[in-house]
């Protein structure tokens, strides 16, 4: 468990500056719930379950911050404080969930005093990082027996440790798979535009001395064509009752390949990802960022002045693309409708 | 005709350096044969037939350079010229078509003096230039008739007037579309690793006042699945006789996503682009490029040092995924392999 983006230290989050990689490891220090709002918002943290995890670390650490002695008044400023980091990005759902998760431990200890709270918040949060790790140990684990002896594998974004508290997600498959001794090598997606696979993924897999090439995005259809991948393994945003899962921009367009290609497409996600309250993914909201994401790589103008730009950050797959979702519970396959509800 | 990125003066073939847009315009001058390979390989001109006409130039400039006074030493010379010219890109079939067509010109001469045959030779590279624009014209009077009156349009790479000697292919027909009144708005992939879509295309249309909006090349697929795109239209390198089409790398997937969604897939290319001699796309060779197109972005690094790194500059959408090809001929419809033999 080398690398870890969340630490947790005397009341202090410590989280790894994913823009800066993979030219600097630099840590950034958060001690008040508006730089961690900050950090999500920017992507200095990133990743469904990494942003989850500080969230609730965001949550703790703004409980702590409340002047308000009267009590109602007091629960009126964390729900503020909730509000502010829902509002950080819209389409994870285990943003939502880690925030919700922590405002009913709140809530189940309002009778003791305020000092209390905020501790009980501590633990809360600490006890979701560390199931997020557990978690994804779990989904190591069942994902691996899905991995054949000799696997090169396709993946999108960073779905591995940088995107959680530890070991990752489909990272957290393919490390499970490199450490049962397998013969694993992997594409990276560069993905475009915020580049985390180029930056995190390949910079993560080096780090464990997993085999990895990297390719533009618009290189995994010609790899899938030539027979260089035997399957491709992603994480996952949002999914909905119905298995339809919302990723970064771009799984979309691998789901369609496999499927063309006669590859298998593996959704990695822990049941916290699992959104019953909706029935489709034409329910997900999906994020737009800012243009200059995509006009600009640092400093540097790819575009002309003055062009218009769309960049959405997600994209939904549809159920009937998705061989099948491995989460921290076992492995489901078609129909989601039925085997997501007896999983969570 | 606003946009001239290969203009001939004087014996001097004066390109746009597309390397430098859209930051700068800046013309380079080929006073030898070498600097109009350097320039080739360098991808300073890039798009099939603007290589095949700059490559003509080059042989009208290097055969103007032979110092040898005997015939056979000169003609044997001029094939190593044309030689040289040949070695700089594999994949595109107008480079060696339009090389070829200058040595048969040089042949058909030989019993001219070599002052004679250099001078036939320059009314030749001028005749190709000024053919190729003609091509285009009449891509875009074909193309035209398969747009709707108002059309969202979808193109990769760049297959506009700075891909060929002037009004483009791909972009020839969204020309001509949008000159004949019709209401037409351009989705521009931004085509890495060079980036030739958010450099090239999208300056180009801004500069014609044709609507565009730049989004990532992983954001197609999304945008397609929208209904946002009516039809898909990109260039080729290579059109094997099959109807295999070569072209940069990214077209194969826009290819399968449009045929997931219903959506009609074009290629425009002149008929110099189809090469009979070759059954099937698995015969085109792609070229690969170098590593640090996909590391870095002009100076800045985008991935960890010592990452293992694939660059295919092409890839080859199988037949059946092509919906038509408009040539300067005419449009073609499968059986291609029927349909293009008619047409050459």
């Amino acid at each position: 468990m080398s690398i870890q983006p969340i630490k947790w230290e005397d009341g202090c989050l410590k989280l790894i500056d994913q823009t800066k990689l993979p030219s600097k490891l630099e840590i950034i220090e958060c001690r008040d719930y508006h730089s961690v709002a900050d950090a999500i918002k920017t992507m200095k943290v990133r990743g469904a379950p990494a942003i989850g995890a500080s969230a609730a670390f965001g949550m703790a650490i703004g409980a702590g911050e409340i002047k308000a002695k009267d009590r109602q008044k007091w629960f009126e400023e964390l729900e503020k404080i909730a509000e502010t980091l829902k509002q950080t990005r819209p389409t994870a759902v285990n943003l939502f969930w880690a925030i919700n998760r922590m405002m009913e431990t709140a809530r189940s200890h309002k009778n003791l005093t305020t000092e209390e709270i905020v501790e009980a918040l501590k633990k809360e949060a600490e006890k979701i990082a560390k199931e997020d790790i557990e978690s994804n140990l779990a989904i190591g684990r069942f994902g691996n027996a899905l991995v054949p002896q000799k696997a090169r594998i396709l993946t999108h974004c960073n779905a591995g440790a940088l995107a959680t508290v530890g070991y990752g997600t489909a990272l957290g498959v393919i490390r499970a798979a490199h450490e049962a001794g397998k013969d694993i090598e992997v594409f990276a997606d560069e993905t475009r535009p915020f580049l985390q696979g180029a930056r995190l993924t390949a910079w993560e897999l080096l780090q464990d001395n997993i085999p990895v090439t990297l390719i533009t995005d618009n290189m995994a259809g010609y790899v899938m064509s030539k027979g260089m991948v035997d399957l491709v393994i992603v994480g996952a945003d949002r999914i909905a009752a119905n298995g339809d899962t919302a990723n970064k921009i771009g799984t979309y367009t691998l789901a369609v390949l496999a499927k063309e290609n006669n590859i298998p497409f593996y959704i990695a996600a822990p049941v916290s990802t699992i959104d019953m309250s909706i029935t489709t993914g034409d329910e997900i909201p999906i994020e737009e960022r800012a243009h200059d994401e995509v006009t600009h790589i640092r400093d540097t103008v790819i575009a002309p002045e003055g062009v218009r730009v769309f960049n959405p950050a997600f994209d939904v797959t549809p159920h009937n693309l998705i061989t099948a979702i491995i989460t921290d519970k076992g492995v489901v396959r078609k129909p989601y409708e039925q085997t997501l509800k007896n999983l969570v």
